[in-house]
């Protein structure tokens, strides 16, 4: 079924007007994998280009049962109360399978998505990371040309998602929990020192003096990992989306790293930096794709891969015999 | 200058009858970046291939300073007294600008080298990390052809060479030093995550103490870590080469290891995996070395990156772009 009839200068047009039928219309063309919806598609994403890059881009990662999305819900009627638009897209890609995430989001952040100056857009399914990736990095550019002035990417905690989030937002932050026991457990090293700010969530009731000692023991453990080239040091948070307790703070803390980041040019550095990184990876990714589905070498991988465990050739014997197949030699 | 001038049915016998200028000369002639040797080192090393595979390899990183050469030699040293023979290669990616590391490997494990059941090879050379990895697996195979025992990888602890080198041994250690304060400040924890054994080295003379309790640090934070899929916990150890102190315990540890992860499959599920993320790893590598090596993208490159970064063109239209390029579309 095709789900979008406007044409581009009418999409484009409407974008920019910062109409959310438009917005939305025009990400399900980016979604979709009709090989003509995808030409116009691009199209529509030159065009937004040179509306976009003025908002601030916000990851947020955390486990299931952190309370992500409550969490976003109240930080988003914060960022409508003062004024600006938010915009929150949801990147997993275990959803594609299921499908069970995208109805979930659309509940859980009821409040949210009502008010006029909020936009909620559930899951980009794609076949890869890579197609995920895409779509996100695209739906971020119509975002911010339709007027939005934060975009939260939303991940669950699993994979390889966060890196991707990561390359493609200004802030990070890590929701976690207090658990009982010892707080660094279960939590991979790396996603923690990706965070610009670790908030500790449900921090209301009879867990607040846990989340408090969490954080403090959070805080400790910052300061053993290596510095960030942008210098700035993550911030430790508890907060309760419950209580209102710390949604402000985190606003203001994001608000001071844009603020040190613009002034020391890191801002503008990390940018350009996700925007070669995303070249570069697009290119591996077009490259891997267009060798591994072609026809040529359907049979042949199983087969070389078999001689190569069997032991029978090495490794790069094995890769140079299906690069001979594969250019035809 | 051509340093190989044996043929291959030579060459080939002399590795199989654990002559070690035979099996120097094959390391020297997979080395080359000449035509006509690699494809004399790609025959030579699919004959040695079916010899190979019964070493322990075995994976030995940790900062300069650490003590590596002396903690390597101490340790051939009682592998070789054990009836073994031991061959120790080493991977340094940035020797190949500087070229010192060769020469004070050679000297620094000087009690080793003179050994009949050692041979010890500096740093392969490569333009490219990938480069060097291949050079190295194959420095393995050719090893194992001539009869070693036990191989060693030894790299310092830089950059991606860890990752690399993990993918290609059953055991890898990690030298630490204790320093003074915190001991887990500085160290990588992904680094720390790969280890099957994390060794505090110089545990000697006034170091003892300190040793110990940097060992107990690192022991309570190896229980935070992921569970390995092999289901061997990492074990730590203070060692001494000096006076020669758990030295054999090191290598008791490993020989347990080796008794653990053939008892469960692990020791060859994981080979077969290895052989497999080498296969598409080099499958990786020629695709992308081919695509920024082609003459028709000498110039393009930097413009489109240039396109990118200024906000004119998408990143994803910028592959795209390219890859009509590089395809004559």
């Amino acid at each position: 079924k095709r789900r979008n009839s406007l044409n581009h200068d009418d999409l484009l047009s409407g974008i920019i007007k910062g109409d959310l039928q438009a917005l939305s219309s025009g990400i399900t063309l980016l979604e979709s994998n009709r090989k003509s919806d995808q030409e116009e598609a691009q199209k529509l994403v030159n065009s937004c280009l040179k509306h976009s890059g003025k908002s601030i881009r916000v990851g947020v990662t955390g486990v299931p049962g952190v309370g992500k999305s409550t969490f976003i819900e109240a930080f988003g009627k914060l960022v409508v109360a003062k004024g600006y638009k938010i915009a929150v897209l949801a990147v997993d890609p275990s959803s594609e399978k299921s499908g069970g995430s995208i109805l979930g989001d659309k509940t859980r952040m009821n409040d949210l998505s009502v008010l006029e100056n909020a936009f909620i857009r559930p899951s980009a399914a794609g076949k890869s990371l890579g197609g995920v990736a895409r779509k996100t990095r695209e739906s971020i550019i119509l975002c911010e040309a339709a007027g939005f002035d934060f975009i939260l990417i939303e991940t669950v905690g699993v994979g390889q998602s966060e890196t991707m989030v990561k390359s493609m937002v200004d802030f990070f932050m890590l929701l976690m929990l207090a658990g009982a026991g010892d707080e660094l457990q279960g939590i991979k090293r790396g996603i923690m020192e990706m965070a610009d700010a670790l908030i500790v969530t449900k921090a209301d009731g009879d867990n607040l003096i846990k989340a408090r000692r969490a954080k403090k023991e959070y805080e400790n453990a910052i300061h053993l990992f290596p510095a960030n080239e942008n210098g700035w040091i993550p911030k430790t948070l508890v907060a309760s989306a419950l209580e209102q307790y710390n949604i402000e703070k985190t606003f203001d803390t994001i608000e001071s790293f844009v603020n040190h980041t613009r002034i020391n040019g890191s801002f503008g550095r990390n940018r350009k930096q996700q925007d070669k990184y995303w070249l570069h990876e697009t290119i591996t990714d077009t490259l891997m794709s267009n060798f591994y589905s072609s026809e040529r070498l359907v049979n042949e991988i199983a087969v070389v891969e078999k001689e190569v465990i069997e032991g029978r050739i090495s490794s790069f014997e094995g890769a140079e015999k299906l690069m001979k197949i594969y250019n035809h030699e």
